[in-house]
């Protein structure tokens, strides 16, 4: 049974080898040999304005023989900005954050690692958007305009530039000197110049892909800003809003299933689907409504096709995760740090057991 | 982070003990400060007439701050014997089974403790069926009747003997050898008569309690056998039957939600309620319908009363467990590992990330 550490992740993973994982096992997916339980999510309210919430959701890929756990345990606060609600997660694990996957092994049914989720995370979502824009984006897209200048917005640079040849990428976010230092870094790390700009406006104008990769649940891309033939794409689809999909003539998600599955403490073990245990409206029921869009699957699948010509705009919902996804990148994670001796080694049996479960 | 093995916890636990914070865990419940997400079981056919199957489930007790996440990893073989259909978990891990309760503080979200599930899923059932003897089974009950010998029969015995004051044990199962050889290990540990019968109607005909905790999913017990007055129980509906259940004058249930929710590989990600996913019936939708039965806790909360009269037979169908139990005996486990310096100590920071999540 193995630790592995997020720096070792870093050290392991590539975006490419990332969404070359993804890309197979979309089509594993796609041809439903692959499964993913759908995430749930457990809402405690602490008495302090936050929530304890426990997220799991599972994914089985028989291919690499993989079943992936993760799980994040999390105490969260939403709060009111200037630029809308934010949802943050208290670092209250002696200043860290607890998010996990555990791997399983499906010949033997052990456990094969365990390792925190924040790499992959950034990894598997950004890999994701750069599988999008590879499938439909236009085959000449140079150009890339991105909302945020976190960490997920740093892995969706360097998915956009492995999907297409850029020629460079304009980024917004509220802090100035936050956009200028990630400008200022990224550009080194991808090689193409990244401008930092003053107006939401300018990281979508006349530009080829236009991505949002912020932590905000309110719209930050207004519809008249994208332009015909665009690639448009977001973590959260109320990023977008409901005005910027709308304009899009062909629109994808990640998943049917785009809200997780709430359960909140004093209403039973009953299940919530696009309810409001925050009283946040992240997950409103009106904004659902994917249960038959096509999922980015179909289309690396060949069933339907990602953009029918350059003119058309085309819009990919980058919406909850699968557990799928967790399998497929777990599954190189562990290959590679088993080949390169990384990771911490405890003994298999402290896992398992002699007594019949 | 605690790993705390099997052997350490049966040297911690006392039925006594886990029925008390099952007790307490159960009230908390049904004044709806605790909540569960139903077990989800996800099946892939490996090809060999086996399924590789991952089941979790989660508990959160904020009366312990205390979040539970139960997984199974499991290759099960579902064979036919002549006393019914068996399903057995292959001990594939190197000759184990991997069963285990991951443990969460929910005022940091730091994961306390990973340890086996096996000795605490034979307390928490067995606890949970002598908290219905309790509450359910005349109070001068004096004996009682067990069909199985393995186990769950054993904790069987020890919690019927902490909530009544038996005279007498009678026990039935199929292979001579082992029910004599149980009788004879029981009756050194609860310091009364285990008796070995010959015939099954013997386990059951003229006594107080009968209790089932077999590996069969089909009827081990007659309704002819049931006489007034008795207390009726199970680990699985199965082994009673419809017409055993149907005799009793009241009857309850550890939840209402029977069955687990399957995901079975290639039927997308779709949730399927009663379905049968290994074809040997194990789940059928007709033997559920226990959406309005009463469940234990209310009897525990005085809601409603577990037996009316000492005539009357009452049934209790200890079907599909709660994540709750595992919060609160696991809750109990680890202040007890703390406290008597147990377990072997891991480095909170392994499972816990500064990379936001």
């Amino acid at each position: 049974m193995l630790i592995i550490s997020n720096d070792e992740v870093r050290t392991l993973l590539t975006m490419k080898d990332c969404m070359a994982v993804l890309e197979e096992a979309y089509l594993e997916r796609h041809h439903q040999r692959a499964l993913s339980r759908p995430r749930t999510d457990l809402y405690v309210p602490r008495g302090d304005d936050a929530y304890y919430v426990f997220k799991s959701m599972e994914g089985l890929l028989p291919v690499k023989h993989v079943a992936a756990l993760r799980i994040n345990s999390d105490i969260i606060k939403w709060r009111k900005t200037p630029e809308g609600i934010r949802k943050d997660k208290q670092p209250l694990a002696d200043g860290n954050w607890v998010g996990l996957i555990a791997l399983f092994d499906m010949h033997t049914g052990k456990m094969m690692a365990i390792l925190p989720d924040g790499v992959v995370q950034g990894f598997r979502v950004a890999a994701t958007g750069g599988l999008a824009i590879k499938y439909m984006a236009r085959a000449d897209a140079k150009t890339m305009g991105l909302y945020g200048a976190g960490w997920q917005a740093e892995t969706q640079v360097i998915s956009a530039c492995v999907a297409r040849t850029l020629e460079y990428i304009k980024v917004y976010s509220p802090t100035k000197a936050k956009r200028e230092a990630f400008a200022d870094r990224m550009s080194r790390i991808v090689g193409i110049p990244v401008i930092p700009v003053d107006k939401p406006e300018e990281a979508a104008q006349g530009l080829d892909i236009v991505v949002a990769t912020t932590n905000s649940i309110t719209q930050v891309i207004k519809p008249d800003w994208i332009g015909p033939g665009a690639h448009v794409s977001c973590v959260k689809h109320l990023e977008l809003g409901e005005d910027v999909i709308a304009k899009a003539d062909f629109v994808a998600v990640h998943s049917q299933l785009t809200v997780p599955e709430n359960y909140v403490i004093g209403q039973g073990e009953k299940r919530i689907y696009g309810q409001d245990p925050n009283e946040h409206g992240e997950h409103k029921a009106s904004e659902t409504g994917w249960e038959s869009a096509v999922e980015l699957h179909t289309i690396l699948g060949g069933e339907v096709k990602g953009r029918e010509n350059d003119e058309q705009i085309t819009c990919f919902v980058n919406n909850i995760g699968l557990g799928l996804q967790f399998a497929a990148v777990g599954a190189l994670v562990y290959s590679l740090a088993k080949e390169r001796g990384l990771g911490i080694n405890l003994p298999d049996g402290w896992f398992t057991e002699d007594v019949h479960p």
